[in-house]
């Protein structure tokens, strides 16, 4: 029998996923050795303190401290500790001595993405990063390669597990949000200070990331606007349903074309938006996540899974492994990454949606009329209005609530008519503005 | 400024799919050049009569009807031709002339797929179907590259158009299997012949495809149980749907043990099943596909979109046209596909599942109890039983409706005891057997 190739591979970090992606290295040997063409010796695993308990079986002579030692014996190394530095140093030292880079670091991809790739291109190594999105949902292949041919115009995604969590325990089962925090809490979904999750910034990091490789153009973080989810109520949740929407924190990337001065360009967002129950969206439930992908040619995709849980981030990134060791098998430089459209990315007031707003209004004659007026003047176009019956006030000056969804708006013109709203003397006031996506 | 590299590109077949790969290819050139590294050049278009209407802006002198001449000028030959001759001896012409071919021929590749993979192989040429599977669903990259590390250990996927159209206009619209079918027919989803589709041949194509990438392993067309959809009734749409089922035609492929042999093998089938509402894959409607799979680490995901129309099949071949000039630009050969785990593939009498029976019996005392006792004589386990009031019969003996789910059971130890039960005196008649997947 022909001896078989060997290649080396580093893992930087021994947490949760580290010690996954190296047990499942050792354990499953043979198996991804015949899948990958080579076999996949794991040279070490650095970890800052050598005698921390750790999960999975790693003998305990691949550990050590000395990251940069360890990348220079290696052909794949596997970043794995997160955060920008020395993440960033240590990924461009192995990208620079020919090493193909398996990260999950979104944060950093989002940050200093385009530095790392141009580092790749010019050794001609390859920066793989399926676990950054999704944790094991194929998503950045599926764009980065799958639909290279194809032009995407629009992507919503349930990116973080963590709020869709709180948001479907406040849907499903009433919860308020804090109560349904603090229960994603004591289930480990949210971590012990939960800023990244319910702020938005998890999920505007990734929003960065698919609008960069969908659109083919360098979409910088600093660009994504993000509004987390805390202001949404319990109430909010219980008149989306209602209304037939379920509230979700998307990350949503759009090609799009300014309507002022007609640049056509890409826009990316974070916020909390209402999702007609029809749409697939609307049923992905607890804490996983979906990436709905509109398409020219492909029509609509959704792909579908558990969020970044350790295993299912490792199964990524051992996904990304095996296609690391099959191109040094193969031999030739890896594929640069495709950032040629450069396509200008536009701020959110060229942005429109679709709005609801829920208004309390005094219940008399005319109400109707003045209020489509405030829209009207500001050029907000009404799709559909629905008034309940009396329901507050009282018997001087009764009160009836009113929701509006409007056709698509641009923000500066919604905000202006909001304004005008909430200064009417017919408004008692202005209960809930929610944007509506996914229609 | 460099002149940009360029790669000739050849279509075979100048019918729905490949006038629109040629024409998007033209239009887009520009867009799809920056985004593979090299000019898109489409050198010919192989048609069988050059006169013949087509779709598409193809200019009328890239029309060629000598398959075998344009591919000796392509780096690039997508075959759109389908069936089984002469595509596959014209996609061994092009793999042995070391171009990459693009194919979405599911007859071809669950038929001859070994030895075209072989020929890429000894060349160090790739062959892409990204197509062949789900149209524009990429499945087929995320089970070969990006569950690369993983255990994939089942599949189910709704991968015909066709007959998941009749299955959900029955159970929505309440139509019958005649009916539906017709309006499938009217609409373009089905075929004049539509039995390709409703006797689950082209679904049995998929299986194959997808089992033989999931699990490693050769598995030949030949081996895929198929059952087709033409047996299921209206009656039977609408009792599943009151039971809290929606009936869809499924493609599985399991990785699975043989309880008598203890062997660990394969298995792929087709046949209609009963799926849980719950289930992401109930909710599939229309012409839609979707494939969910469950992996070791990665958990359940699911991929959903649009099936096979033209446009869609465009959008995947397009995509493994950037994917083979990319790495036509950075070089070295393709990678081969891995069957290296050379799984055996086991008989349909190898498999467990669950199933649904539907009896008319006698309804009076010790009727359940004797029922009970042909399902147990046999290692048959009941998982939930319901029974109707009396709805049928006479005075002298009135009848009742039965619904049993079954636990996990062989196929042969179910067929053993519906066999008993349609012979047994307190059964009026078997109405309904159906399998249970999903669960």
């Amino acid at each position: 029998m022909i001896e078989q190739r060997k290649l080396r591979v580093a893992v930087l970090g021994g947490g949760s996923v580290g010690s996954q992606v190296a047990s499942l290295l050792i354990a499953h040997g043979d198996e991804l050795a015949a899948r990958a063409g080579a076999v996949l010796e794991v040279v070490g695993v650095v970890v800052r303190n050598l005698d921390a308990p750790r999960d999975g079986d790693i003998p305990r002579e691949l550990l050590t401290t000395d990251a940069s030692a360890l990348i220079l014996q290696a052909d794949i190394v596997v970043e794995l500790i997160g955060g920008l530095e020395p993440a960033r140093t240590l990924i461009l030292e192995a990208l620079n001595s020919g090493a193909d880079v398996i990260t999950a670091n979104k944060a950093l991809l989002a940050t200093h993405g385009p530095e790392l790739f141009e580092a790749a291109e010019q050794v001609g190594a390859q920066l793989h990063y399926e676990a950054a999105v999704g944790g094991a949902i194929p998503i950045i292949r599926p764009l980065r390669d799958s639909l290279a041919g194809d032009r995407v115009s629009r992507i919503l995604g349930i990116v973080n597990g963590t709020t869709n969590y709180i948001l479907d325990r406040m849907d499903v089962e009433g919860d308020t949000l804090e109560n349904a925090l603090a229960e994603a809490t004591r289930l480990g979904y949210a971590e012990a200070d939960p800023t990244a999750d319910i702020e938005g910034f998890d999920a505007a990091q990734k929003a960065a990331i698919l609008a960069s490789l969908a659109f083919h153009t360098t979409v910088p973080l600093e660009a994504v606007h993000r509004e987390g989810m805390t202001s949404v109520t319990l109430e909010q949740v219980v008149s989306a349903r209602k209304a037939g929407y379920a509230v979700k924190l998307l990350a949503i990337c759009e090609r799009i074309t300014d309507a002022a001065t007609g640049v056509e360009g890409v826009t990316a967002r974070v916020h909390p938006a209402l999702v007609p129950l029809s749409h697939p969206l609307a049923s992905v439930h607890g804490a996983n996540n979906a990436v709905f992908v509109e398409a020219e040619a492909a029509g609509s995709l959704m792909f579908y899974g558990a969020g970044a849980g350790g295993i299912q981030t490792a199964s990524a990134v051992l996904g990304d492994i095996v296609s690391a060791a099959r191109r040094h098998v193969a031999g030739g430089p890896g594929v640069a990454e495709s950032t040629q459209a450069n396509l200008p990315v536009l701020p959110m007031s060229s942005v429109t949606t679709k709005y609801q707003i829920t208004l309390t209004v005094v219940d008399e004659p005319g109400v109707l009329a003045a209020i489509a007026t405030q829209f009207s003047d500001r050029g907000v176009s009404v799709e559909a209005v629905s008034q309940s019956v009396r329901d507050g006030g009282d018997e001087a000056r009764p009160t009836a609530t009113l929701v509006i969804v409007t056709h698509r708006a641009a923000e500066s013109s919604l905000a202006a008519t909001v304004t005008a709203l909430a200064a009417s003397p017919v408004v008692s006031s202005v209960v809930s503005v929610l944007r509506v996506e996914g229609q």
